[in-house]
């Protein structure tokens, strides 16, 4: 490694380092993994809950309760329970999470950021009680969870 | 059983049914179970990621986001994940609701009404940034976590 390359590579390292302790850790790899199981399986519950309304009586409450849900926890800085290694672990079960997700720099935000806007798209069309762009919103956003899935999740 | 008090038993039966229809139940017990033990679980990360912020250096934002998960799942009416008979059964684990959930029918809401309205009372602590009233309003939180455990919680 030239000592230019060396000097690029001591920096990015700072770099790294000072985003991990600027995001909030907290717990060991398999209570991330639990964590982060429970925070899908949370929003999962959210997302039948949206489902039930837009396919049958529509309420505009129950969708705004689920909806705060899964914006809430999209907005929850995530990202911190995917400390590295823990591609490998059990929290409630063995993580399913694909070890491309520590590798593929470019594809994890590309997955993320869509999910985010969906879930805060979501929250403002539950807000707004019209059932058309809850329908939309709701289409729009299980997309983004298949598209990360699909990407970074094992069969 | 007198023809008044069977009157009287067919409109609380009435009265009971309707209640259910208008809350919104998705899955089946084991569902139910696997759902409440992760918002459970998600509050619980919410809550160390607050403990940190109290005991250690505080940072606004982190606080906000943490309040937002545990005020909106607090307020996303749990209660329909609590169907009869779920006090048996599996969903990450074996469930350890006792069975008086379902027959105490007074200590339920005398747990569940403070612990919502401490969440609440989080959600405003963290937006005010005022880091003397967040540390009150999770201690206040956390004792009505544990309130709840002690009376419907098996060891």
């Amino acid at each position: 490694m030239s000592k230019a390359a060396k000097i690029v590579a001591a920096a990015l390292s700072l770099t790294l380092l000072a985003a991990t302790a600027s995001a909030q850790v907290v717990g060991k790899t398999e209570d991330q993994i639990r964590f982060r199981q429970s925070a899908y399986t949370t929003m999962g519950w959210s997302v039948l809950r949206i489902k039930a309304n837009v396919e049958g009586t529509y309420n505009k409450d129950q969708v705004i309760e689920a909806a705060n849900v899964i914006q809430a926890i999209a907005n929850s800085k995530m990202g911190t329970l995917y400390q590295p290694g823990s591609d490998k672990g059990k929290g409630w079960e063995p993580t399913r999470l694909k070890s491309e997700f520590f590798t593929d720099k470019e594809g994890v935000p590309k997955v993320a950021g869509p999910f985010i806007k969906a879930a805060n798209e979501m929250g403002k069309a539950a807000a707004s009680g019209d059932q058309l762009a809850v329908t939309e919103a709701y289409e729009a956003l299980t997309k983004t969870c298949d598209g990360c899935h699909d990407k970074f999740k094992r069969k």
